[in-house]
């Protein structure tokens, strides 16, 4: 890597999430765009609701050369929200109350005192240490009550925010604009690299071609993680100016070698992909052990409606010969788990939804339920198009019932991807 | 607190982590099970595969005091994993083949790779660095292909665990039994301790109650937090021995001040609770706004077929009318996301699936789509029960799409305790 390498910690506080009990969203989002404008990530650290921990975390970063921290929680009105006094401390300068951040904190809190009918002066008493800033900090609007901070220091530059994401996420452009971290944002250079995704196939197969490309020049200014992500692999290649070259010959390597695997260059997830696909038609979906995971996720995008017509999740077999027409006779000769019933019931969305194109998933999620010719994670998929294309798979998925279930959910994706594109592909 | 205080330290390490790409799950679940043994963890840290990085973190964590330090990740066959190399660094130990691992590794990849049908050899090669281990360590039989490692230093214990969270986990029971962390737990005293979980009240309603308790008796022996987990409010309060009369005080206070609010004083979740409730009743879903999202967190239970018979995932307006039988005048008149079709969607639900209980969701999770009555947000409940209980509500949910719909399943849960346990309940 070549270049100044501008560093950043990022500090995500509070008990909840250390203890476990709260998964946090913070780390990685702030991650990312960190990692978007050029900022080398060096460490996310969770700490506790603790002020020697906090303060020790922030010195950790700093020593670790960070240019930028980045702090998360700690901005409510309770007494364990420590973050802005921490901060202060850490950065040798007094707390005091900031008079207009007050007036417009109070201004918000009563406006939700009359929403939910709770006791404005409670809100309030309890709301006004998240006016106190230290001396000479820059201020960011609150999105929720808690306003955020920046404040420079001798070492990095401190942006404090609160904890939850929706709040971060929204304060997060005004923090980019105040001038100490434009100061540290104008001397990093961005990063540059590109995303393969790829499906069915193990890691040692991808380390095996760049060993092959590494054998031929060097790929010592690239930075290629690999990763399985929910059953997909994933290949991250990240260089900075001059490595262009030595990043091409990466990606041409892996198209060539596993063409039938990979399924986007650029970074577009298969819930994109298919939903390109499906655009201008009408998709109905007959899912039993992935429980409403596939119609979640689908309808997890804006404008979903426009191509999802909807899901029968049909748990019981009455409910799969009720709501989908399956015959119960199918049902009794081949079991509800198996590729005649999985058929079935993607014939009975296609006719029920009057879709386009219908996907069906029936398995045994387990724990319970398995037997030795339809283990637990054995699922059946097919994947129809009203004008006759058809696809049909009945892997065993290994794992546990999470990980039956989803990656279930994800097999149907790639099921409508590969019959909607018309593609040839092992899945 | 009294008593030796174990603390512990979590070292997540992997590019994809740190970069955002991958969700921790690690560092959560290990915290839980380190609490849960009465060890305190102070902080989770998550560094990338750079070795300098991994070295600085167990540096850091050791000199803030952890007696243990538990990893995970890096332990696989490509070059960025680093783990095993860097704590036999930390631990002045030289890194050494482990030739009985060595054996079992290549029985399990030779397993892998005729099912796969991938070369074996290149398996074999890539993952022979996963039997190098520090001299000295203790192994632990690897769940997937890769062995974990427990290395007693001068400072804390390293337990060395593999990223993917079902190897960990598998790993975990074994780490425990190992002479040097047996050591390390017959020093732990445990917490003691509990949950409550409150729903409909803001956190700054606890910080009142709380402040009330304090004023008359000492609460410093108790870490008590709060936190806001997915629409719900919990109050985890933790205590060694000694304690037991002030956390009695808080629970009582909490208990009396917001009776209606209170759903859960022993840990239990609305998801647990729930599923108690259905049991041996069956439950159809109607969900339009939460795609499934209800379905798929009722089904996540093991044994959720007892009681699921199934749920029409309705999107489209035309699946309510065919899938459902919502007269579509009804929609016509009053539109899709009204009361009144809930409660015909509900009626759809029971008489569908011949259910005991049904439950409809339907709402405007935007971002586009609201209007100035039918705000982003609104979304219109109904549950029924098929012998006459009715429950209906309609509020507008705050937050952005993803928050909308999953804060629907949300409500679609606590619709379901009022519904069938009959009590008094705001929502």
């Amino acid at each position: 890597m070549s270049g100044e390498v501008i560093r950043a910690g990022v500090l995500v506080t509070g008990t909840e999430v250390l203890t476990g009990r709260v998964t946090d969203r913070n780390g990685p989002w702030l991650s990312e765009r960190l990692g978007e404008l050029g900022i080398e990530v060096s460490h996310i650290l969770c700490v506790g609701d603790r002020a020697a921990d906090l303060e020790a975390g922030l010195r950790f970063l700093a020593g670790e050369g960070a240019d930028l921290v980045v702090t998360s929680g700690g901005l409510g009105p309770t007494a364990d929200d420590l973050t802005a006094e921490v901060v202060a401390r850490f950065a040798g300068r007094a707390l005091v109350l900031d008079e207009g951040m007050e007036e417009k904190i109070s201004r918000i809190l009563a406006g939700f005192a009359r929403r939910l009918r709770f006791d404005a002066d409670a809100l309030r008493e309890a709301n006004r240490k998240q006016a106190m800033v230290p001396e000479g900090a820059e201020t960011l609007d609150p999105a929720g009550t808690a306003p955020g901070l920046v404040v420079a220091t001798e070492g990095p530059t401190v942006i404090v925010l609160p904890g939850p994401p929706r709040e971060l996420q929204a304060m997060w452009p005004e923090a980019l604009e105040t001038e100490p971290v434009r100061d540290v944002l104008s001397r990093a250079k961005p990063f540059h690299g590109y995303t393969l995704r790829l499906v069915g196939i193990p890691e040692s197969e991808i380390a095996k071609t760049l060993r092959g490309v590494e054998a031929k020049r060097d790929l010592s200014a690239l930075e290629i993680t690999t990763c399985l992500r929910g059953g997909e692999l994933e290949v991250d290649v990240r260089h900075r100016d001059g490595a262009e070259g030595a990043a091409a010959a990466v990606r041409a390597a892996i198209a060539e070698r596993h063409a039938h695997h990979l399924f986007s260059q650029d970074g577009t997830t298969i819930d994109e992909l298919v939903a390109d696909l499906l655009r201008g038609r009408s998709l109905g979906l007959a899912e039993s052990c992935s429980g409403g995971l596939l119609a979640a996720r689908l309808t997890r995008r804006p404008g979903a409606s426009e191509y999802v017509a909807g899901s029968v999740v049909a748990y019981s077999n009455r409910a799969k010969s009720d709501l989908l027409g399956v015959d119960p006779a199918l049902i009794e000769r081949h079991g509800a788990v198996s590729p005649e019933v999985a058929e079935a019931m993607a014939d009975g969305a296609l006719a029920r939804f009057e879709a386009d194109v219908a996907v069906s998933i029936t398995g045994i999620a387990g724990p319970d339920g398995g037997t030795k010719e339809k283990p637990v994670g054995y699922v059946c998929f097919c994947a129809k198009l009203a004008d006759g294309g058809r696809l049909a798979r009945d892997p065993v998925i290994p794992g546990g019932r999470d990980d039956i279930r989803e990656r279930s959910a994800l097999v149907g994706l790639h099921m409508l991807r590969v019959v909607l594109s018309g593609v040839e592909a092992p899945l």
